[in-house]
C-alpha cells in the first residue's frame, strides 16, 4: 500500500448523554485536523462508520450530516457498517479510494453512541432470530468459546481474568480510556456473573465515543505531518463459515493474519506493538493464537509471562483494549489504529512502547455459524 | 476509469411479503453471476447496499448474510449506506477497490425491503427532526420545489404529470417493474392526493427488490463476458448546502454531471439513453436541467416534445423509472447501471433504445438545507 496516516483524533470513551454523534464525531475529526494541520477544505473524501444510529435514532447517511457540521462539503462520502469492525473496514476503503487515486487526503470516522434507549446489543442475537430465542447472545456465545478453551488446554477462570486486569492497568494509563481504576482478578471473578466463566468485568462495556484519521498517498504525506505512520498491509476478509466451526479460534483470524504479514512482508516475531479486539477476555487470549503471537493453546502462558503487558516483549492493547477504553462500536476500529499510530509516533505518554517501528491492529466484527463475519488486520510501520 | 460491467441480474420490483433480503438478493446475484459465466468462487470482493434493514429489521451486516447463503466467503465484504443512492454508492466503491487492485471481480448487491411494518421513511423527516415535527416530510419538500418551479416556470401540474405516464408507458415494456398497467395525465392528477400538486402516482411506491452487478478490470473482462460494458466515468458528491437552497434544482447535479462529462470526454449531447433519480415527477424534470440534457425552465418543453420518451432523442427512465419500475432503495441505483448495461448491450427487448452506445444513469440520496447529501452519476459506455 502507498498510504500515510497523516492525522488522529480520539474523544474520551464513556457515557456522555448530553453529546450527539455530530458533537463526539466533530471533536475527533477536529483533533485530526488539527493534528495534520489541514483544513475542512483539504479532506478530498470522507468514510463514515456506524452501527447502531439507524436502529436507535432513525439516523442515515449520518457522514453527510457530521461533516456539514464541520463544514466539509461537495465530496464523496460513503457510510460504512460491518459490525465491530465497522470502524476499521472504512479505514480499509478509504485506503483503497486513495490508492485508486480518487482523493489526495481521505478522512475516515467512526462514531458511536450506545448509552441509547432500545440498545438490545448485547442481549440480541449472535447470529440470528432463532439463536436470540435459544438464548444465545453475544456473551452467551464467547462464554460458550471460553469454556471449550478452558477444557481443551486446562485454562482456568482465573487466568482468563488477567486479560481484564492488564488492560485496565494499561487504560490507567490512557486518559481517554472509560475506565481507569486498576482491578484485580478478584474483582474480575467477583464482578455479576454474566454468562460463566464470563463475569461484567470480562465483557466490554457500553461506550459512546468517536475517533478519526486522516490518510493520504505516502508521497505526499510529509507535506502535511513531520512523523507520518506508513501502512504496511491492509486486510478485510469474512469467515469461511465451516460446520462445525472451531471454538476455540477463528480460522479467518490465520488467514487474516497471513496474508497481511504476505503484505507487509513481517511475521509476527517482528512486532512491536499490537491492538486487538478483546471484546471479552477469552477473546484475547484466542486472537494472540489467531494472529502468531502464540500458538495454539500457548495463549494464556504469553499472557502470565508478562509478555503482553506494557514492558514485555510485544505489548497487547497499551490503550485498555475495548474491555478497559470502552468499545463504542464504530470508533474502536478507528481508534485502534490512532493508537498504533501514537505509539509509532513516540506519543503514546505513560503507555509508550519505547521504540516501536511495527505495530497490528485486528479488529472482528459480527458472528455467523460460529465464525466471524468480518475481521480487519492492519499493520503500520514508522 | 479501467472497469467494465460483466454481468448484470435484476429481480422483479414490488410487494413480496414472502421472500427474505436474502430471498431477494440470492435470485439478483444468481442471475448476476450466470449472465458473466462466473461461479461464486470467482468473488474477489463484495458491497452490498442496503438502508431500511438494521432500523426495520435489526439486521446487520446484511451483505455477509445473502453471500453466506450464497456459499460466497472467505472475501472482503462492505456494507454501505447512502440513503436513496445506496446501490449506486456501492458500485462507485467496488469501482474504487478493483481499480486499487484489491480485486479482480467486485460483486454489488442492492436489496430493499420496504413493505414491513414500522416503515415510516415516507412520513418521515426530510431534514431532521424539527422538520418532521413541522410536517416536513419528503413528499412536502418535493411538493414545495413542484410549486416553486411551476411558479418560476409557468409550468403546470398536468406538465407534471407527463413524467408519470411516460415512465409507466416505458415500464410497460418491462416484465420486471412493479406497475406496468398505462396510465393518463388525468389518472396522475386525479389519484390521491398527497401533497399538492404531487398525488400518489407523482410519488415513486414502496417496493422490494434486489439488484446485481459484477465488475472486473477492462483488459480481462472479454474472459468473463462478450459484450461488456466499460464504466467511462464514476462520479460521487455531497451536496454544497447553500442557505437559501435554490429550489428549483441541486446544485450537486451540475457538478456531479460535470466532473463525469470531463471523466468521459462526452457531454450530455453525446448520450444515448439516461437513468435518472425520478422519486417524484417533478424531480425528473429539475433532473433534466441538472444533467444539461435541458437549460434552465426548458424540462418540461423537452418533455413535451417527447425527446426523453423511447423513440425520442434522449429516452429517460427506459426501465420505468423509481415512479413505474419501483423504488426498493438501495436496490435503485445498481438496477438503473444494470438498464443502462442491458441498452448499450442491445438486450434490453421492447424498451431497446435502437444503437446505444453511451449512457447515463444519475442517483440522488437524501437531504439536508435544501441540498442533496449524495448524487452519483455514472456514464457508460459499449
Amino acid at each position: 500500500m502507498e498510504i500515510a496516516v497523516i492525522g488522529l483524533g480520539i474523544t474520551r470513551f464513556g457515557y456522555f448523554p448530553g453529546l450527539s454523534l455530530e458533537n463526539l464525531a466533530a471533536e475527533a475529526v477536529q483533533k485530526a485536523l488539527a493534528d495534520a494541520g489541514v483544513g475542512p477544505a483539504h479532506i478530498d473524501l470522507a468514510c463514515s462508520a456506524n452501527v447502531l444510529a439507524s436502529s436507535l435514532q432513525q439516523e442515515f447517511t449520518l457522514g453527510q450530516k457530521i461533516l456539514w457540521e464541520l463544514g466539509i462539503k461537495k465530496i464523496p462520502v460513503l457510510n460504512l457498517e460491518n459490525a465491530c469492525s465497522s470502524g476499521s473496514s472504512a479505514f480499509y476503503l478509504t485506503c483503497l479510494a486513495v490508492q485508486a487515486g480518487a482523493a489526495e487526503i481521505g478522512l475516515v470516522i467512526g462514531t458511536e453512541k450506545m448509552h441509547l434507549p432500545g440498545n438490545s446489543i448485547l442481549s440480541g442475537a449472535a447470529t440470528g432470530a432463532a439463536e436470540a430465542q435459544a438464548g444465545f447472545s453475544v456473551p452467551a456465545l464467547f462464554a460458550l468459546r471460553a469454556n471449550r478453551y478452558m477444557h481443551t488446554y486446562g485454562a482456568t477462570a482465573a487466568d482468563l481474568a488477567l486479560v481484564a486486569v492488564k488492560n485496565r492497568r494499561h487504560a490507567s494509563l490512557n486518559p481517554l480510556a472509560q475506565f481507569r481504576e486498576p482491578i484485580t482478578t478478584e474483582d474480575v471473578l467477583n464482578s455479576t456473573p454474566v454468562a460463566g466463566p464470563l463475569t461484567r468485568l470480562s465483557c466490554c462495556p457500553l461506550s459512546d465515543g468517536a475517533a478519526a484519521v486522516l490518510i493520504c498517498n505516502k508521497k505526499r504525506a510529509k507535506r502535511y505531518q513531520s512523523r507520518p505512520v506508513y501502512v504496511a498491509a491492509s486486510v478485510l476478509l469474512s469467515g469461511s463459515y465451516t460446520n462445525p466451526p472451531s471454538l476455540t479460534g477463528w480460522e479467518v483470524d490465520e488467514r487474516a493474519a497471513a496474508k497481511a504479514y504476505a503484505m507487509a512482508g513481517a511475521g509476527p516475531e517482528d512486532l512491536d506493538v499490537v491492538e486487538l479486539h478483546d471484546a471479552f477476555t477469552i477473546a484475547e487470549i484466542m486472537h494472540y493464537e489467531g494472529l502468531g503471537l502464540a500458538g495454539p493453546g500457548e495463549g494464556v502462558r504469553l499472557l502470565k509471562e508478562g509478555a503482553t503487558s506494557l514492558g514485555g516483549s510485544i505489548p497487547v492493547n497499551p490503550g485498555g483494549g475495548l474491555l478497559s477504553r470502552g468499545h463504542p462500536l464504530a470508533a474502536t476500529g478507528v481508534a485502534q489504529i490512532a493508537e498504533i499510530a501514537l505509539q509509532l509516533r513516540g506519543e503514546a505518554g505513560a503507555r509508550q512502547v519505547p521504540g516501536a517501528r511495527l505495530g497490528l491492529a485486528h479488529c472482528m466484527g459480527g458472528d455467523l455459524q460460529g465464525d466471524a463475519r468480518s475481521v480487519t488486520v492492519h499493520i503500520l510501520k514508522k
